[in-house]
């Protein structure tokens, strides 16, 4: 199998091997020396642009690291400072970039859809790090490498996943619904019901894998990971119920961590709301994944910049042999 | 000749040796296979600062690619969260970024007139990179790169440049008709005479060379080249009219740029209001050359960054040889 | 004598051997040619991230160029879009960046004690760039090695510095005060008595070497050097005396710094509020030593950075026998 993605958009459509494709390669990455440029991975002169129109200090971190680890040349442009973003459309800034030479564009945008958009008028390869509420892949791939490598498994196979919070406004569950059922898990997501809205719809694509329920006990029952998502006072008006009883009905304690099976581990996205939808003592307890998360996300990142610039340049040389 | 500036605080006085000089040298750096160090124009442990006190992504990445073409370190100075903007003279700014050792220091002011304040306290060299509505010496020249490349011209002798649009607050067309100018052609500024104030005068200053007009028509034909300035919504009420009669009497559109010369190219320094100064048929279609602009701001740059660092590298000889 | 501290969080147990072992390593850092990458400082592949939760151009960057002449990387994270400050404890960050590899962190924070509570869950060494009115052990650590290569001494013994303005709101001062008497000089702070509270508490400590006196003249009788303080008129309500008032009593001119001895240097750690605190024509006159404390601060900074890696390193290494 090779690898002919040219964006990376969304995880929606990734197959076990896409994903063993990807994994793989950032495993290799996680395991060279640290300060060692890798060799074929290498990307040096190749410009990386971050646009993130939305803050996110620690994605926008591991993705500089990731570029830079290649030996690749990072630009940080400054949304609130940028003519880009203020005066022009998505596609003009795009074609811009893509005259001055960059050759990766990685963007968080408010707006679901918006790397599409970008995509269209880049010459070189996007990469979705967050569209509103609906694709986040790399945080999809860099999960599913955390609970591979805690699991010490090559799949998830037979494996549970319970993915517990305020769904209806996370971009994180709806890519790891995907990666997570595809690398041949079952996955449950769980909340009120007020923040499942639009889960059953998924459910039915992906019939005796994901299960949706407003019960946290029978969806912990025999579950290897649990995932929390981040709870805001200021979203939750749809789930007709306060932050309080969320607390006392849905957030991940020892007792709930209990429910599931007793080597079952914890992840979380971040950034956490301690003692909201998680306690301390889950969060950084060792049951928890989220240091390894945080660290998983630079070789995934390698990995993802790597192959599509190498799909770029495979493009060109193509495009040069056809003209002979 | 050789060059002897150390700064580029405005193109008023260039001559048409100038700015073969530095265009040659640009096309030079255009050519080099990318990822290249460029050998005598390596400026390794040099260090630019890049101080934008008005927002702009596309001009300040397109100094910081250069600058690192060119080996040297960059470092962006974020003016929100600067106390060197808010609490400092722009003197002391200059002054301490001298003790720090920067080589130099790109700046973009709303302050008419900033950059030469900077540069009688700076120890390097300062590029202006946008001054109020007064100069933008490297859009002026990459303008005039642009269209020698298009019009495969070695000197815009015998042509014709139309710049229609908001001429009252444009810093671009004030660089750009003393460039163009001094390259040979001919210039026409057109638009509503409310925005054409104080232009009067540049003309007396350039007999035969420089028209000032608020008929569209007259001022488009022959033209080989029309270069369209934004407008904002905000700055029209020095236009006695409307947007909407703006629209209808100004835009460039198709038919328009058909009044022009069969071959005439469309230009337009970013971001482009589309549908207001230009239709988008126009601003992305084969006349269009608003890619190629961005594209040749690169080695612009790069050649004025190396030509002036070279300036300050002889005078710290010089120095150093009359110690003895 | 072998450094083995891990953070640079205060300079108040300071000892003049640790002063001496910086400020050698920085005078040999000043030394090398510029350009040079320095042997065993080097740190290829270390990441420094650089906190400011408070805005500061001038240290920032001071840092962040210290950090590459060393070879080290630099990951400039922006707080007002930064979901790291908003949305997380500084516990939390702190073990993110660690996740992500970071060596060294140099955070800037409006909250007194800040560093520490970051220290606590950070692998790598945290420097404080600047906490509340606390502490800012760099500056003052530069400021000792600007007053020494001044007067070309070893150490101040015997020398009378005094720090005059705003003590009440200064981590400037806080900071000095400890580097300066262990280095041997006498420190006479003074001031409207409403901004010396505090300071009776701290001179208690330190009998016969701290001087709190709101007499400017007094204060001033036999200086070696004067350090002014920045003016802030919002901050002047404790002082019991308009910023007019303060002018007249305490701005530092040129028959004032006459008072001191005739070869007597000026310091401010900046920026300066020309006209308030000092007059222009000391502050640029040939007593200020203003730029050359600009200039210190990059050696000491990197001098700062590379012990602190050593340490760093020394303790994995250590590790890595122990587990044997």
């Amino acid at each position: 199998m090779t690898w002919t993605r040219r964006h990376l958009l969304d995880v929606e459509d990734f197959t076990s091997a896409d994903l063993d494709l990807i994994l793989d390669r950032a495993q290799q990455l996680a395991e060279r020396p640290s300060g060692a440029r890798p060799g074929p991975d290498s990307l040096p002169g190749h410009r990386v642009a971050l646009l993130f129109a939305e803050p996110s200090t620690r994605t926008r971190l591991s993705f500089e690291i990731a570029a830079r680890n290649l030996g690749a040349e990072t630009f940080v442009l400054d949304p609130p400072a940028s003519s880009m973003v203020k005066g022009e459309t998505l596609a003009d800034t795009a074609r811009n970039l893509g005259a001055m030479g960059f050759g990766s564009l990685v963007i968080r945008h408010r707006r679901w859809g918006a790397p599409w958009v970008t995509a269209r008028h880049f010459p070189g390869s996007v990469i979705n790090a967050g569209d509103g509420a609906h694709a986040h892949p790399t945080q999809a791939l860099l999960d599913l490498l955390t609970l591979r490598r805690a699991l010490k498994a090559d799949s998830l196979t037979g494996r549970k996943v319970v993915i517990v919070g305020d769904l209806l406004h996370s971009r994180v569950a709806r890519s790891n619904i995907w990666t997570l059922t595809a690398d041949g898990a079952d996955v449950a997501v769980c909340g009120p019901a007020g923040l499942l809205r639009g889960f059953d719809v998924v459910a039915r694509r992906l019939p005796g894998r994901l299960f949706v329920t407003d019960d946290l006990s029978a969806a912990l029952a025999g579950a290897d990971a649990v995932m929390a998502l981040r709870i805001q006072r200021e979203r939750m008006s749809g789930a007709a119920l306060s932050v309080g009883e969320y607390v006392g009905r849905y957030r991940i304690d020892e007792a709930r961590m209990a429910l599931a099976g007793p080597a079952a581990r914890f992840l979380h996205p971040g950034p956490i709301n301690e003692g909201v939808e998680v306690t301390r003592e889950v969060a950084t307890g060792p049951r928890s994944l989220v240091l390894e998360q945080v660290r998983n996300g630079v070789p995934i990142r390698m990995a993802v910049l790597a192959l599509l610039a190498a799909t770029t340049r495979q493009e060109k040389r193509d495009e040069s042999s056809e003209r002979r």
